[in-house]
């Protein structure tokens, strides 16, 4: 059994804009470049993984490249002391996670779709208060078009590796 | 302008192999999981990579999966201080090195090509005489296939992300 991921990679501007954050903040910095996760973390066997990337293959053959746009600093306390970029929801965000949840099939979903990009996790309470008043009178406003999502899988120091590129090549 | 490679992955097994003497040994151990180089670094206009990734999948559809032995741990000292899975040269590697190389005809090749997996990298002379010793005497022997090879683009703070997966689908 191998952990997987899907996920999208921004753009090297914004990826480099959130490693000024991450590098200092997130514990997972040196495990993963910044990115929006579109399908949390499963477990499959190795077997089974070239069917599961035809199926995501079909379904970035139906949605068209996303439009991101990175908002603002929020973040997920008092659940977890995470924060990150909030990537506004948008019907197109939305309907490409549930095509992924619902035809792939693996793995309950642990929380609600919240788009976004992490930039801090693991603070202490008292860390976590103190850079969040920071980084949300710094914000965020970055718009852009990603045209592609990623397979990941997970190697067992943490550390995340591509296993295949999908283009999203569909009309809405 | 933005810093891309060309580089295959081998399977999470070898990969975690290479991590266990990457952690303690190789100061880029955080900014790519391990993997061999096919053609290094070179620079690109982000409105080039389409072209070039056009061509590097031409390529790909040329060439089947690579027969990959990782036969023993050497050195490239006195040249640098860089201690690696040898991986044994083979026509199949030299060919498609060449290809990309020819083809895609950014950037002159610094070195012959001598295809390997790093696993330790800027240590003192004394550090690399201790650890060679030790490593040459554990040694590697793996074989497999790799089927695909990635275009990867460099961050500002070094890391790699991938751009793009190209699954070698050709007949030699």
């Amino acid at each position: 059994m191998m952990k997987y991921g899907i996920v999208a990679f921004p753009s090297k501007r914004l990826q480099d804009l959130a490693n000024t954050y991450r590098k200092r903040y997130d514990s997972h910095y040196s495990k993963i470049t910044p990115h929006i996760t579109l399908k949390e973390a499963f477990e499959a066997d190795e077997n089974e993984i070239s069917n599961i990337s035809q199926s995501i293959a079909s379904i970035a053959a139906n949605h068209a490249p996303l439009n991101i746009h990175a908002s603002k600093i929020s973040s997920f306390f008092p659940t977890t002391n995470v924060i990150y970029f909030k990537v506004e929801p948008t019907d197109q965000l939305q309907k490409i996670h549930q095509d992924l949840q619902q035809q792939l099939n693996i793995g309950k979903p642990k929380h609600v779709f919240i788009p976004h990009i992490t930039i801090a996790q693991d603070l202490t309470a008292t860390e976590h208060d103190d850079i969040y008043g920071q980084l949300r009178m710094i914000g965020v406003n970055e718009q852009e078009v990603i045209d592609r999502i990623h397979l990941v899988y997970q190697l067992e120091d943490g550390s995340w590796t591509t296993y295949e590129t999908y283009r999203l090549t569909g009309a809405e």
